[in-house]
């Protein structure tokens, strides 16, 4: 397990810094001035973004997180963990690199299960950054924690599949230059539990594809990406759209959520490294009762507290990251599920202490935290809540003190 | 100590819950839709709102926060208490029978301290609801939960005063109905340390003040009634709008806040009720791996705590309000301290669960948790960090077992 | 529901408060170096017990808990709570006042459902502090939270009961003054599942019952009174042991832990107020890094939570003695459920920052506060764990919002 | 940063773990009852311990804490990390290999400090398990948090040095082939803050040295090391006593801290791993309203949170130790104060939640629960209280903002 940063990674981790500092945290308010010149905050993307996204890409800061492919930078999970993290300090990172979800996750399910056409078609101008796409699994009248609830159907009628469901947090649906979701749904309900899903590419322009509306998140609106609820009414899209096979829907879950929970995670602990350094700059220059704040009891505890809690998630998700380079994603299902419930809540907690230490400056939109926070609210619900995960640690955990009768997973 | 609710009390509970079900939570939305169907949100205030106005008004739910006054409904804090409480149910609630902040602060004031002429011209259309009004404390430059840091500049001129200040969180300012707010500065820099500070009544459409901006709270606007941020440049009031007298600004704030104080709290606790109720609901209609949420025991653990947090806040409540009714708000003031740090924590906790439960819905628009939630952030800091009660409260403490060196307060 | 102090209360208080200062804190450590004196800690009961339970009987502060009853003062729960609250701040404060457990929940059964044999042979000699009693329920072998696991066999053979059980956890068994336990056991395995169980009485020198051990509790013996593993080997007891009739165990059970359960959670409540008193105390006169420890922030904070956790668990518990006074000890269950999750909890952690702010000397002897905090640790688990507590309370919330489908209690 | 265990480590841990299994667990017992077979649990070590320490040494499980010297088994911290933690897992463990406080602290100091004579006389017999030591720093009087509160006075006259001091907290002292503590005092008053202090070796037979009483643990006497409050009374002691110079207390106290506080770490994290293999053994071996405790969400909650934390607190462990490995103990000076808050904190909570799986038995001798958490009670303030090392990780994270005000240390 070696989790130290090799020259390699400490380069990429140089230029990123440099290119946050020069080009990403300068331009935060002008993306958001550029959506609201706008007639709507859903008509286009702002232009900046553009601009930075081809930047970027002429620094070769592109397409960092894709391991294990020729289409990606070469980076193992563990190198680029800490680049991901350094994306995440700005909600308008990763975008800039490529590396946004839920783009990244697809991206990862077409290299890995993709027909060459698929990749052809829908992979490698995502891999360009021109167009995004959505995955469509969550639906509104399901409790969709358990994957098995989940009801849109999918049926073979001759050359063609016919989709209907509801669903909704489709992430990057309101984006102008979103082009397809990735769908989940049932083929076959009689099959077992686990090989009932498949997956099957939607085109967005598809005839009874309807984005019925977009979902706020405590009052964000994440335009121009946004959060779709979509109805699909009797859309038909050709055989080859299926991924994989029919009933792999579980399998590639399996594969596509670990990665994608790890880059949230890694996202977060940049989000809670800059909470904590705004936090640390803003009470040195703050004074009430006569000391400034920095010298308070109370502030210098949210400092040591915030330090050893991102210290802590951050070693391990390295450590996830390194089970994932070397035992694979499905044996490092442990050391996920423990990040994707420690990450998440150690980020609201360090970004919690920062909002207080900025007071009422802090709840508003002149920093960074607010919006993070509210991000990072919505990941100890994304990819499967704490509940879920943490039921799945105690079985593991239990399974090792028994003998004759094994738990379900 | 008296907690019980009076037949009095009991009506009242049973007439403004009865107002909730029927008129106020059916039009929750509506009201948002009104806000959305206008050019912008800003423009005016939703029509739904005035004929709840005029229906609360008529079925006499209406001023029943002003105790010892002939202006309100002759209550008691013990007896409002619980009535403020099932307002507090929805955001939308206390404006409708109006009991709002920051207007029922302000009103306060007027009617403890303004003199006949000011009561004439402001009060009576507040009491009225025909207009609405602000409070302008807080400024961006300095740590404000330290009241003398305060910089505001009032200054004599002639049969004038002279306003220089930049305040923010100016709560209301965005209301096309907001005719005034009371403004915090210094009239005298020399005086004693809580006696520089004055009130003062400022129209917003006098000469030189302006609206700089309004500021959003996670996202939210509040709109229409929002938080300005507020530059007030040289402006001119006449000498007959200084409220009290100079210097008594300390003294205001000190009988302004408690009520405002407890109040916010009494709304939190129904805000947290409502949340406790939408959950327990929702989680006997959501099955998971084969049984309802109600079932798991981590929910049940969810719905325990915060039946328990939520009773226990309630007491304290009702407890600083018996001692506010009884011995007066300065003596209150370690009740007052101590559930304006308990009842937002509490809510915050509670509401949280509930989004929890939820799923991805709890931090939609859909329900009311995610606003309540962000409202309810705001109140760890409003009226006063949580880290300024709780060394107040340790400096009473302390003090029982000093004897020769007294503390300052 | 009315919870000031009458002038009767405050009397008491007064009587109590100075008892405790004049007799009971100077004698707590007498009352150790007397144990340690004998042979074994078990020997005898230290003498100077004796003499501070003659000098309270002579100042009438005698029995106090006993509600309804011609036998106790005639105190109801609100009266009898803040007097509980000041016997509790000393360990061996409540036996000084012959109102210490289990004898007083032993005596409330007795009064209640004994026969006038039983309260002539029993309980007279109890009020009047001659003997002790100990209760045996728990039993090692099975989970004992949920009381139907409870195997203690207890059959009728001719006019005699024939007992076999293994019990632990009997309080007060190495007392040399206990004389019998009230027993918790199956009469009838077949009868309905609240009905299988009854209670009996089982004096200690009967012949079959085996004191095996005494069982620690964090390292603290509790000499003299301690913590019995005993057996019941073939034990035989007249007919007329039978407490109120053969299958009535669950109901005395209701019965008995209620007020049981209250009485503890009073007592913690003393126990707390005196660990924040010493805090306050020390925290005065320590200095480190420059400043006394009272100005350091987070002891501040420890100071100002303590406060409000103490002051919220006491109007608790107020409540739920006010409902048990009022409504019943039935009705009062979710009350009492409440607190018992409180009390203890809350005690926990006022005493852990009082052993913090004190130093090693927190966990040492010097002071009352490590003692206090193990026999606090114990009551998350005595008369019922944190979990069923607070299972019992999710599914008294759940049923409210329930129509068709009642939930089991 | 390397984290893997190598092949040399695993063979280690593979044979520690095997001992604990054969000759550890199985002896516990035995060793409490050869203490309470003695006529007092002081009068000499159980003679089962002696008998383990002869079968560790000859497997070569001996001394394996000593980095960097001669005299150790050439471990590195790193690797020595997960061989200390299994160690940890009994009580009685650490004194088996020769790793136990605070010897090892006091071999560490003779080793780097010591002159070729006082090796000779006291870490030679250290090394071989044939005396004890103890570490004199803590006094009563003063909060010894601070360590330049100290009083203790070390006086030259003549070709000696005259010490009085009261200490306490003298762990190991009880025992009786304690020969000798390593003393803290003050040699200069009018020194430089951090040169007036200076250590020095006092042997426990010198004239003077008076053990004034073994202070208890939450009830646990720790017989037969125990700690001491000892008065030393003129005592005098020949000059070539004193450790490496007069003023160098700190520095030395800085070098010996560091090590003796990643050690309690290590043993923390063993410690809390028992608790939740037991815990997990227990929960599918206790059924409660008909399932076992094991499919309770609630304790399955525990357990996820357990591994999660036990998981964290590791992992920092091995970082702080790689630290100190490759920068040395002055520099991991962050990642010491973070586990030092961490790993004592941690193993509480989870030894607390086995606990309450456990019911009663956890607070019983019958398991090693309590005892452990008592242990791990006492070292959220055995070298250096949390608070200290809060205040100290928060200095160091300010100082990263900071241009022209360095924030002293």
């Amino acid at each position: 397990m070696e989790f130290s940063y090799s020259p390699k990674v400490q380069e990429y981790q140089n230029k990123l810094s440099r290119f946050m500092e020069e080009f990403v945290y300068p331009n935060e308010s002008l993306y958001e001035q550029q959506l609201n010149r706008q007639d709507t905050r859903w008509s286009s993307v702002p232009p900046i973004m553009e601009e930075l996204k081809t930047e970027a890409r002429k620094q070769g800061l592109w397409n960092l997180f894709l391991p294990e492919s020729e289409y990606g930078a070469g980076l193992s999970n563990v190198e680029y963990a800490p680049l991901c993290e350094i994306m995440g300090r700005s909600l308008i990172g990763p975008e800039v690199f490529n590396c946004n979800a839920p783009d990244t996750g697809n991206m990862e399910v077409l290299e890995r299960y993709g027909t060459p056409a698929q990749k052809e078609r829908y992979l490698i101008p995502l891999l360009n950054g021109e167009i995004r796409s959505c995955f469509s699994m969550t639906e509104p009248e399901v409790a969709s924690s358990d994957a098995t609830n989940i009801k849109a159907s999918i049926v073979r009628e001759g050359d063609e599949y016919v989709i209907n469901a509801r669903k909704w947090w489709s992430s990057g649906a309101g984006d102008p230059r979103c082009s397809f979701s990735i769908l989940m749904g049932k083929t076959d309900p009689d099959a077992r539990r686990h090989e009932q899903q498949s997956m099957i590419i939607v085109p967005l322009d598809a005839e009874g594809v309807k984005i019925e509306r977009m979902l706020p998140v405590f009052g964000y609106d994440h335009a121009p990406h946004g959060h779709g609820e979509i109805t699909f009414t009797d859309v038909r899209v050709p055989l080859e759209n299926m991924i994989w096979a029919e009933g792999k829907g579980f399998a590639i879950a399996q594969g596509r959520l670990g990665p994608g929970r790890i880059h949230h995670c890694m996202r977060l602990i940049g989000a809670a490294e800059r909470a904590l350094e705004e936090l640390c700059k803003r009470v040195q220059n703050r004074e009430a009762f006569g000391k400034t704040l920095s010298s308070q009891g109370v502030v210098m505890d949210w400092i040591a507290d915030s330090r050893i809690e991102i210290e802590q998630a951050r070693l391990l998700t390295m450590k996830a990251a390194y089970m994932m380079d070397t035992v694979g994603n499905k044996m490092a299902k442990q050391e996920i599920a423990m990040i994707k419930v420690v990450a998440p809540s150690m980020a609201l907690r360090v970004i919690d202490r920062a909002i207080q230490a900025f007071g009422a400056a802090g709840v508003s939109g002149d920093h960074s935290m607010a919006a993070q926070w509210a991000n990072a609210r919505t990941l100890r619900l994304a990819d499967g809540p704490d509940e879920v995960h943490r039921a799945q640690l105690a079985k593991l955990e239990l399974r090792k003190y028994q003998k004759a009768s094994p738990v379900e997973s």
